[in-house]
């Protein structure tokens, strides 16, 4: 039995690899920087691109959101708030986005054009586990981690922190209620990630958030 | 594809639930009340058991604990500092126990006979989607949720919401610099699972928590 699973998620994950590359050619040809937020439920992706989204607009670029959700839509409607264009996806029980997701969601998407884009982002199901397998196209993997939730999450998620290529500390303003341990919580990124570069941030406050919307800035550059 | 999937599934939940029935019938028997916590990452599920177990003890109640994690056993160490027997499953990626994982593990744990227990606990992996499906033969499951992930989440994670007997609110101490909506989570808690028994509680300050303990003790008496 477990074989057989085992062997029909190679398959699944084979043929999401290849219509991920597919994606990235064409986000590639487009010049758009597309990104793929991951964490746990809770973390404050949605606030946190929110506000992402607003500043980016504030500075004149032009940046859309696709956000995945096993039912509501509420976290479209959240983000419709910042004036960009955005498009739920509903997974119905499933508890990650996959690369044909995207490339469905993106067809006949009237409000946007990928060659007039500079950012997409791609806000995926609230998991630690299920995102970590699917490529979805982007160029940058970005994993999400709450002052909240415990410094030990990147030990016991290794797999998603391992694959991702920043990492974004959330609700920093209440890191003094939660008794968050700085350092510890560095310390363990690093340990699984090495040398990934981290961003503090507070969608609340703003704290952090000039120093993300550089960082995307420069990475949005034709190198 | 999608149809061998689905049918794959259904036989590895059909299985799941006879071995369930099994264990079920084997805590019945036994006289022990069996508990499963599912909840997000982070939402506090070790901190409010480590808690539980250590006022337990201080009743004269004997209480054990499961406890599973991808990876690491951090949280098998954490509570055994309660003085209770605890014992790490770790799944290997997977993303919720299973059935024939408890099983397993309750052979051969020296330190435990189920007869002599009162209690136990089995801390799921922290997940709000893959837990939902998988029977662990317990009679109580409870979900948590903190004040710090959102009160959408109920609403959000239906599955695992309206599988549960009783819900946890967990760290009320930080309801405060959190923006905690209480009367909105209530509600969501509510629109899912209508008359749910709801706990709101601190690990840190002990609120809630005396509540909580006179349910467990009121639902272990013998009906």
């Amino acid at each position: 039995m477990t074989t057989r699973i085992v062997e029909l998620r190679r398959g699944i994950l084979k043929k999401n690899d290849e219509l991920a590359a597919g994606l990235r050619g064409r986000f590639t040809s487009a010049g758009v920087l597309v990104l793929n937020l991951v964490s746990s439920p809770g973390t404050g992706k949605t606030a946190f691109l929110e506000r992402t989204l607003r500043e980016l607009r504030a500075r004149g670029a032009q940046a859309a959101a696709l956000v995945g959700d096993l039912e509501t839509d509420n976290d479209a409607r959240r983000l419709a708030a910042s004036g960009a264009p955005v498009r739920q996806i509903n997974t119905h029980g499933i508890c990650h986005l996959d690369a044909e997701m995207i490339g469905k969601h993106l067809e006949g998407w009237e409000q946007v054009s990928l060659a007039g884009l500079d950012y997409l982002f791609i806000e995926n199901v609230g998991n630690l586990v299920c995102p970590s397998s699917y490529d979805l196209g982007e160029r940058i993997r970005v994993v999400l981690l709450s002052v909240t939730e415990g410094e030990d999450k990147p030990l016991k998620y290794p797999g998603l922190f391992n694959s991702a290529d920043a990492a974004v500390i959330t609700k920093i303003d209440i890191a003094g209620p939660c008794g968050f341990d700085r350092e510890l919580a560095l310390h363990n990124i690093n340990e699984i990630r090495p040398g990934i570069r981290i961003f503090e941030t507070s969608a609340k406050s703003g704290a952090g958030i000039d120093d993300w919307l550089d960082y995307l800035a420069a990475q949005a550059k034709p190198s």
